[in-house]
């Protein structure tokens, strides 16, 4: 049988499997459900040991585990990192969700559930791959796992990791499939992702919530100076009006923006994905740029003050807003949210003082070369599924663990499956059967496709 | 025995009564609470009673009841209709109180509770004034009560219940103690109230939660859409920028702001009771002027995306805020709510739709004239008690009732025996013993000098 027809033989089994990886609410960015997080890392645990892999390890970390295993260990074959994680992020509100977000469903030939896509859909393909190849005999090159729980929480414990364990990132290529393909029957390879910085700014006034009336006009409302201070950050031509902001921005050339915008206008898939009645953003540059190669602000969150059903009349003490950045190559996260909080500060008015918090720092990342030897082998598998080759996409989402693992100098492919309609991170969250099925087979080629012999003698021992 | 010391002598047992009307948390503006508040009603009620009160109703409206109670019925006296609300504001954040907010404490001399000073406070010195006078003969004057549990959101049913039963009305003077007195040892006699307006703002982008990366720079973020709204309604003057908004306002005379000035420079005493760092507000005005002379604006909440602890990276698909404004004499607060309306929409930049929603009208008001018969009375009693004849103040916030009396031909005379710094909607709030004990003092004072015969013979029976 081919591998095309046992994926189809086997997809009523292989989803009831993915369902049991699905129901578990692993959400990352809440204590509460930290045993859930464990849950999902035991679960992936018990699958290695039931594929027979090797090395099967739970690494406790001050965040949440990273579980790590190995298929192979042949010296003369190439080694391949295969990095997904196994946390979600939150439901939202559960009411917006068709069937709730951790009971899967299928429907219209599509898996719905909080993961289906992002990421524990992507990294259950691996799983089903690694039992195919094994099931026909050997595996084509070492496989090693490493899958974390606290991706949605930016990493933030992973290069901590990745500097006590050097012996797991002794590998030819890097993997991931957390990406997306730019539709059902187009496959595309991330060529670029941003970074990424998060500021919590907090803006303090009088020492305890007053009467407005009482006080209204006299002394300054944290809320108001928070509202003026957020409005000055971006101007009316769609750009970041912080002095600096895009100094270590790079020109790209004629030739790269062509090469870029092959991908075509996506004005009116991006209104119908979204909702939006119109775009807006940086002015001279299309959609394509303004996501894979222009940084943008984003205001996250404000949270200040009674709630609306409360009808308190009050000025309130203190003011909350989270802000974010996603960056380009070039720019230094860190530099770009000290420059922020320092423009922020500078606006205050009189009469409150300011807080800035800044987290969630991660480097962007392009790929360095066309020719990679990982990126020819994707680009070889997914046009043996497909029937067309992929086109390179510059994805605006940040995955912090492809610049890590460049800092640790393993060169990284991106497989995606997902779709940016699979609703990730949003109600109704999901996969199509189709394109899960389509991920397993694209991967079983890949791993067969990858160069026999090592490609690289020396890997990223010793990461800086 | 004197008044004032029969008060003295039963202070202990005066306070015992009052701990059980505080320890009930009739919180009108949290639906989970409507029971307590009905509780609160029928505790009136029943203090009422034992004073053989007669007329005693509880009174259901759509909101809260509403109870009344009439002491005498002599047609050849005068009637005086005493107002005050039984509802409170909501405890806000428990552990900012050095005492649970339903369980009152005495601490240097000051009582602890929540409706401490607005209102149970206040309104319970008249129960323990009529109580005095009963017990030393026939009362001077008829007293008739109107006690309501909806004033904490902004008085919405007493509209109807004061057109639905003129004879209520039917009144020489109307009498409320929710205000304060400018110092614990200077009496006041709130001569002025600002009148409000609130305005619920809602920005609507896209039709669901978005990846911050995926989308971040091409579609318009209704919560940044909104943080610039809001703000462009103040300059850097401290003005309201909306035009037209100060058109009704009227101009005061160099004599008129002289007297309104005689309160003196309060500056110190609100920095220090806010613990703001400084003093903002509307350019070329007094402190006590932008509190008692001129409209503010406040912006009450702004509630969007994620809260701080959840670290999604989203696109909201909408962001809400509160605003409010507090008007003046001659400014229609629902005229003003609809420019405030207009001019936001008229900000909105491209991508988004904004909804508005106005409630919680109130007029401002203003004494007629200082030789109102109630507020002669009222300035006598307070100089017998304080020995210090009380200055005129001008207060910021608002009482709906004032407005809707004087519309249904009734003159009101505020008597109160509050502080700013009693943090009335905030954590802490209390009276002092002391001025709740001269309260009651003063009360029996003003009901025993106001005039003996009828000072108006055609009441507000047809009120408009």
């Amino acid at each position: 049988m081919t591998t095309r027809s046992d994926i189809k033989k086997n997809t009523p089994r292989y989803l009831d499997e993915l369902n049991e990886f699905l129901r578990i609410p692993s959400i990352s960015t809440d204590p509460a459900h930290e045993q859930d997080v464990k849950k999902a890392a035991g679960w992936l645990s018990d699958q290695f040991n039931a594929l027979s892999a090797s090395a099967i390890t739970i690494h406790q970390t001050a965040g949440h585990p990273i579980v790590t295993a190995q298929f192979g260990d042949d010296p003369s074959k190439p080694t391949v990192l295969v990095y997904g994680h196994y946390d979600v992020q939150p439901a939202g509100d559960e009411s917006l969700w068709s069937s709730p977000p951790f009971q899967p469903e299928v429907r219209d030939g599509k898996i719905y559930a909080r993961g289906a896509t992002d990421d524990k859909g992507q990294v259950f393909t691996y799983l089903k791959a690694v039992e195919l190849m094994k099931e026909k005999g050997d595996l084509p090159c070492n496989i090693r796992f490493l899958i974390e729980g606290s991706e949605e929480v930016g990493s933030k414990n992973l290069p901590e990791f990745i500097d006590a364990h050097p012996e797991l990132l002794d590998c030819d290529t890097a993997i991931i499939s957390d990406t997306s393909i730019i539709a059902e029957d187009t496959p595309s390879i991330t060529a670029g992702l941003r970074g990424h910085t998060r500021i919590k700014l907090t803006v303090k006034g009088p020492s305890k919530e007053l009467h407005s009336g009482v006080f209204g006009g006299t002394i300054a409302n944290p809320i108001e100076a928070l509202s003026k201070m957020i409005a000055t950050v971006t101007d009316e031509k769609g750009r970041v009006a912080v002095p600096g902001f895009y100094d270590d921005v790079r020109d790209y050339t004629t030739e790269e923006r062509a090469q870029i915008n092959q991908r075509g206008n996506i004005d009116q898939d991006v209104l119908k994905e979204t909702g939006a009645t119109a775009l807006v953003g940086e002015e001279g540059y299309t959609t394509v740029e303004r996501i894979g190669l222009r940084p943008a602000f984003t205001l996250l969150s404000i949270h200040a003050g009674p709630e609306p059903t409360n009808l308190k009349g009050v000025i309130s003490p203190e003011a909350t807003a989270m802000l974010a950045v996603r960056t380009v190559p070039n720019q230094d996260p860190e530099k770009i949210a000290q420059m922020m909080c320092g423009y922020l500060k500078a606006q205050a008015p009189k009469g409150v003082t300011v807080e800035t918090e800044i987290s969630g720092n991660s480097d962007a990342w392009a790929l360095e070369s066309f020719n990679d030897a990982a990126y020819l082998a994707a680009a070889g598998a997914y046009k043996k599924v497909w029937n067309k080759d992929p086109v390179p996409e510059y994805c605006g989402g940040s995955i912090p663990v492809v610049a890590m693992f460049k800092k640790a100098g393993v060169s990284t492919v991106m497989m995606g499956f997902g779709l940016e309609s699979d609703n990730l991170h949003s109600p109704d969250e999901h996969i199509s059967v189709n394109r899960f099925q389509k991920g397993i087979e694209a991967l079983v080629n890949f791993f067969q496709d990858f160069p026999k012999e090592r490609t690289k003698k020396s890997p990223g021992l010793s990461p800086t």
